[in-house]
């Protein structure tokens, strides 16, 4: 049992960047103030949460103040205009630290902002500072950085996973309604499960990776956390590149996959009858989907992310490797004992699961699963009890999620309730150019779940 | 010194196709008599050379009968009609033994036609049979293969190189006047500067490998074998499926990077100004050229080589290893100890040379150094003395020709004359695109040397 509390939380718990944005343009409150908003939430909650590794105090109040003047001149930006936003710790903002949660950059200041952050920037978001990473991020716990664990707002003597875990728990606390997260094999939709919010891992490619430091360049991903499937929709346009535009209804009846996640990895049956339990829904016809490629799968997504993360840190491993956290050394290590034939045999698996995922969604217009296996374990937990068997945590966490990372298909995650008391998401995976679809889909289910349920925090599944 | 001797020749030998084509539209001889004058020569100097491992005399006699009756019917298929061809025996031809020179597949029978091939028998050429290739193309001597090595027509005790050395013997004892290798690292060069004959390497992907047994997908290549450049570029232009064109004259001065070979690797002294001495040609402004990103090129073609060809060989290694020759075996467990994250590094190196080989290719219109860094070292010879340095065989062989498989760009062996009475190689490589630009330059060489040197049979370096 976790030893932690539950907090109070920041301003931006439950409000909407729609009900920000008609406040500000009908001039209730401007940027300035919701900058103020986040920076007292940081003072009263991050001392618990470890959320932040650098804030911006300065900066994020004179972007404020021109994005304020802006409005009042008439020069509007979009939705995300005068919105205070967090970037995780590995993603450069020029003239702030990027410690890639790592002792190797404890004092390195980005002298650029990375491609996101520009567009962020354009759009008239407003950098409040930067989020706790895993060290380098590799790995789901959210524990394992320089600057020490993020904490579980729900928990905080559980972990928030990760690797994007400071932008998960600072969306929950309510700190800032928007961050950005990188997901390799889960770790924007991981910490979104963990910490009861929605995450959004786009398209590979969608949103470029320039600036941003490489876990596994073929896989890696820039996403967005959110309070809503709405809110991750509007801060993945702005980084795609695309104009905002109206939401879209779903199809007159959208056709569902429901992969039973044991075939991926073994589930906490609380955790995946919550996922299934949130499908049922008017509008959705769910039928039970059993891709077949999953020992390729398997066998790729693991070359490929260790054999590309050991060719970004061989010489830091080789000359340095006193300065990693244990576990991250551990895993570089491993990581390093794939073999090339293993890596080029991984990029036909990877062919054979694009295929087959393609097909799938040909058959179905979303597939859906459980986000992780596991409701948030303890901070430092490293086994986790599953069915009575006990689990190494990490593909506890990374199970379900790292299959679309290989497919380079877009994949939210959205609060489906709680186990235990603690959040557990539903994971929706779409085909790439029908975003528009998953988002409809999520937001229907989130308001269906909030009105059924009395909302996320309510929602129960505590057999 | 090698025990062997010289042989007479074959009738194609100093043939060119103009010539053969010009006489069977003129009805001076037929396709059937071709195959008939190849399959004479096959028998009178197989048995020495073996450099078939598989002749289908009936099936080339039909062909030949059908081409025939298609020229006197007026249907005309182009310069490769009715013309003989051998196809290296890792090329699937449909019916005949595809054997890749190893005991794996000693009684494997194609059923299908490879891509090349059907352009070939398109484009009216008459398969003869199939030449005797390095075991799974896996190596530059020619001489480590099921049915035994290829040998040398100039010296029958010394190697044809390889690993498409059956073509390369055949075409230089006149067998057959064109011939289809593969070339990885050098594997077309290389046997056409040790027999003293053309062989071209086209860019990468010119021509399809379906239907290639694969050594390393992304550096195979399909090439020809051939007397003469000119004759190559016809071979060439029917497998990447141009229409006939009449050889263009290159420019008024054409501009040649001489690459000191030794910056590549040691070059034995005599192969080197022998190469050297063959620019020396109206026409061609030659300057010295230092490529500077040679580290990281040799590094990325071990890795990827080594890796994608133990992907291919993993469970025939693990499986039943006493299959392999002892060379091949040693070679395929090497690369089997390449790590997934130097590959991942040699993808980037890759990327850097081919940079580095396009700005070389603006500033020059041609590279030139010699194809082989010795003149054909004796059967089963795994050392050579290079100044006075016992070095392998292997690097010998493939140091000049791999980097411009790394860097996908065309290459042509063409012969330069002999060094201790065995032929040797001046290597040309040019832009993608720009193929007709080499192949002019490279007949004219070919033509000034064989007047000022009365041939390269009797041209000399003998220091």
């Amino acid at each position: 049992m976790s030893t932690g509390t539950q907090h109070t939380t920041g301003y931006f718990r439950g409000r909407t960047l729609a009900e920000l944005g008609e406040r500000l343009r009908a001039d209730e409150i401007r940027s300035v103030d919701l900058v103020k908003a986040a920076l007292t939430a940081i003072d009263a909650l991050d001392g618990t949460l470890n959320a932040f590794v650098t804030v911006d105090r300065a900066g994020a109040l004179r972007a404020a103040e021109t994005a304020d003047a802006e409005l009042a001149d008439g020069r509007d930006r979009g939705p995300l205009h005068g919105i205070p936003v967090a970037v995780k710790d590995i993603i450069d903002v020029a003239g702030l630290r990027t410690t890639m949660g790592s002792a190797h950059f404890a004092d390195h200041v980005s002298t650029q902002d990375a491609e996101c952050v520009t567009r962020l920037r354009e759009a008239g978001a407003i950098i409040v500072g930067k989020t706790t990473t895993q060290e380098f991020a590799f790995g789901p716990t959210g524990d394992r950085a320089h600057n020490g664990a993020s904490r579980n707002p729900h928990d905080s003597g559980r972990m928030t996973g990760g690797s994007s875990g400071g932008s998960g728990a600072a969306v929950a606390a309510g700190i800032v309604p928007l961050a950005l997260g990188t997901d390799t094999g889960g770790s924007v939709r991981i910490p979104a499960s963990l910490c009861g919010v929605a995450g959004f891992k786009p398209a590979f490619d969608a949103v470029p990776t320039g600036g941003v430091f490489p876990l596994s360049q073929t896989l890696d991903h820039v996403g967005v956390l959110a309070g809503s499937p709405a809110d991750c929709r509007t801060g993945y346009r702005v980084l795609a590149g695309l104009r905002p535009m109206p939401r879209r209804d779903p199809g007159s009846e959208v056709r569902v996959g429901w992969i039973p996640p044991d075939l991926l990895h073994p589930t906490d049956p609380r955790v995946a009858e919550l996922a299934r339990t949130a499908l049922d829904s008017d509008g959705l016809d769910v039928r039970e989907i059993r891709p077949e490629g999953l020992d390729g799968m398997l066998r790729a997504f693991g070359a490929i992310q260790f054999s590309e993360a050991h060719a970004v840190h061989a010489d830091r491993v080789a000359e340095a490797p006193q300065l990693f956290t244990d576990d991250v050394l551990d895993l570089l290590r491993q990581a390093g004992e794939t073999a090339g034939w293993q890596y080029v045999r991984a990029l036909t698996d990877r062919e054979r699961w694009r295929a087959e995922v393609a097909a799938l969604l040909d058959e179905v217009d979303l597939l859906a699963m459980p986000t992780t296996c596991v409701a948030a374990p303890e901070i430092d937990q490293r086994q986790v009890d599953i069915g009575g068997t006990p689990l190494p945590v990490r593909g506890s966490l990374i199970g379900l999620t790292r299959p679309w990372n290989l497919a380079g298909v877009p994949a939210l995650s959205v609060p489906a309730g709680t186990v235990g008391g603690l959040p557990a998401g539903l994971q929706l995976v779409g085909a790439p150019g029908r975003e528009d679809e998953l988002f409809a889909v999520a937001d229907g289910i989130g308001e269906a779940l909030q009105r059924w349920r009395g909302g996320p925090r309510a929602a129960t599944k505590d057999g």
